[in-house]
């Protein structure tokens, strides 16, 4: 016989279903909306100008180059391309993918590669193969949110490690790592968004990426470079990859989403072969596979040359949009007192401190009645505990809107100061 | 001053990298390349006839379809095809996806579906909300190697209850569960492939269904249904879905992969809001959302009747296939006393018991000598603890291989007996 539960009285009454939390997994039970994916909501309405979202603009889409690539596909190897596929990806795209990384002056081996539906999935095998409840990681403060998304969902702590406008800095790191092997909580690896990082915009400069990856060394760590647009620099000079300069000890992730287009979802995880390894495990039964279909399509696409030429085009664009939105903050807000924001080289957003007392969580309902948006700095923070930045897009908006934006959010700064 | 490591000797010797298990979560380390995925690169042979895979026939693709479809996709909404979505999935797909549903005798409401890549992203999922390492769920004996594989990945803890020719057995469900609940270990949830099983081929028949569904009631589980190609019936009458029969009880996963074509990755799942909900949260952080391009062109697809369509084709195509490997199987091998086999009435596998005292996994380098391939039955328990069963599948391989396979496998166990 059955010993009688806490809770068959209920059911016996023919009361409704488990429907509480606690039939939750723990890492479930924490798991929240993702705070952007609420606010973009309230920028639905149209008389909105959106500066919170990451989008690339759609008219770079190279939609012709797309459309001969499909009919190349379903000519050509139509029941390949719709079967299912290899868990590392088509063998043909990661040769392309080892040529992309070449070309950005980083030797790439194609058996190192492994496809991911998006660098999301990225950083979520990361964060499934390497956290158990409570286990730590280094991250930027701020960081990219997804990341510390994918990484909390699996019970994964991530501490923060200041940034200043060169990224990183080492000396942080290294107290901070001082302080969680002191405490034994050894870190699971540094997570680093090398260049116009996300949200703050700043980029390493090789010395200190040099600096960092001692750093590493000398602790034994891993690093994890998840670098989405590094190709898209508008000023400056490129960077060797953290990826070139250390190849045993990096885990890089990339995606073509903000350089080519995010609606296939795919990118890729390039590192060491114990990593990888791990990571197909894991994709196995996660998604047994990233789409061959548009892993069919993209290798067309790339053999067209659409890519670089593309991004040629994006950084046009995004580069113009960024210069404008810097010059209209210099033009509207350089006469307030306290107000800073950092000059991204390249990528898709910039970083903006409010004066000291106003928090961007609070006027952010005041933006929106001013038809302006961005994101709240407390998005990209591990526990939230910063008040003062918001993240600002210069992707997506056309010129007309970053004008019109700039100047809205201008107002509301002046007229709450 | 931090403290010193037991590695750092390693370290400082310029060793290798953290290159151990140990720097791996606990699920990571635990994880196994799929036996399937293995037992496939021995038969990559082209001389090899594999009844392993569980792939559907490439001649059953829309090609023309997805061709007119794409076309219209790039013409009419590029910039919204290529672009994110969200998580959710795509409204109209939704939309059409309950249509599915209803077709299907379920009444569906598209707020309550979830759009997935592919089912296998479904049953990860489900895996993430509700496993903390250890906690059970109920399968069954034998069950899907992929769900398996996605339940363990999260620490969870599949425990096996027998089927018969009609499905799981009511009266061991019992058993177990009163074991379970006994020990304190009560199961998240009941999984069941209620329709032409996988591997099994066997269907639960409706009294049946709904005698799972009160003893679910009665003790208040989840019934996870997992419903990939029910819409392939050969012979005999539809049974409702459990979702039908018990909407506010039912979590259903389904996918196109063997229904139209797999190499979109594209699924649903249908379920109560409460689970619905956390699985669209831990979506967003798994990859953001399905790729809106797919979604798109599956929506056209769908509009112009080809799923219904091509069902009926794989129908007459799958049903022959069938037809021919049962009447060959018991051609050649109902004299061998205790070989048996089941005699699924849709779907694409079936389950062939060995005599006693043969043992699949050792006979399976055999069937490779002998130049056809199966998959071992112990794949697809949790404790790999069957060794008489092997899983046949009839949906890939021809006709005249089909002739040629069974007829090679049956000299084996005839040469064997």
């Amino acid at each position: 016989m059955r010993k009688p539960h806490a809770h068959d009285e209920q059911l016996l009454r023919g009361g409704p279903l488990v429907e509480r939390e606690e039939v939750f997994s723990s890492r479930a039970r924490g798991m929240k909306r993702s705070v952007i994916r609420e606010l973009l909501k309230l920028t639905a309405n149209p008389e909105v100008i959106s500066f919170a979202g990451g989008l690339p603009a759609p008219e770079t889409f190279p939609v012709d180059e797309v459309r001969e690539a499909v009919t190349k596909v379903l000519d050509e190897e139509p029941h390949k391309a719709l079967q299912y596929g290899p868990t590392e990806g088509d063998g043909r795209l990661r040769r392309d993918l080892a040529e992309v990384m070449e070309r950005d002056g980083t030797p790439a081996d194609p058996e190192r590669i492994l496809v991911t539906t998006a660098s999301q999935q990225g950083l979520d095998l990361v964060g499934k193969i390497f956290f158990d409840p409570g286990d730590t990681c280094i991250v930027g403060l701020p960081s990219y949110l997804g990341a510390l998304q994918a990484f909390k969902n699996y019970e994964g702590v991530p501490v923060g490690v200041p940034l200043d406008d060169h990224g990183m800095i080492p000396e942080e790191l290294v107290k901070t790592l001082d302080r969680l092997e002191g405490e034994g909580r050894r870190p699971k690896f540094i997570y680093l968004v090398p260049d116009f990082q996300n949200p703050a915009g700043v980029t390493i400069p090789v010395e200190r990426r040099r600096k960092i990856i001692s750093i590493a060394e000398e602790r034994d760590y891993l690093l994890i470079e998840d670098t989405p647009y590094r190709q898209l620099r508008y000023t400056g000079k490129h960077e060797p990859t953290f990826q070139s300069l250390a190849p045993e000890r990096v885990l890089s992730l990339y995606t073509f989403s903000k350089i080519l287009l995010p609606g296939f979802r795919l990118g890729w995880a390039y590192g060491p072969e114990w990593v990888i390894n791990k990571m197909v495990m894991s994709k196995q039964a996660v998604d047994l596979c990233t789409p061959p279909f548009t892993q069919a399509i993209t290798h067309r696409v790339l053999a067209t040359g659409a890519l670089w030429k593309g991004i040629e085009y994006n950084i046009k664009l995004y580069g113009g949009r960024r210069e404008l939105m810097l010059d209209l903050l210099d033009r509207h807000l350089s006469d307030v007192d306290g107000v800073k924001w950092t000059r991204p080289e390249g990528g898709l957003f910039l970083w903006l401190t409010l004066p000291e007392g106003m928090n961007s969580d609070d006027i952010f309902k005041d933006a929106i009645d001013h038809n302006v948006a961005y994101v709240p700095g407390s998005a990209f923070y591990p526990n939230a505990e910063d008040h003062q930045g918001m993240r600002l897009n210069f992707s997506y908006a056309s010129e007309e809107q970053i004008g019109e934006g700039v100047k809205r959010l201008s107002d509301l700064i002046h007229d709450l100061v």
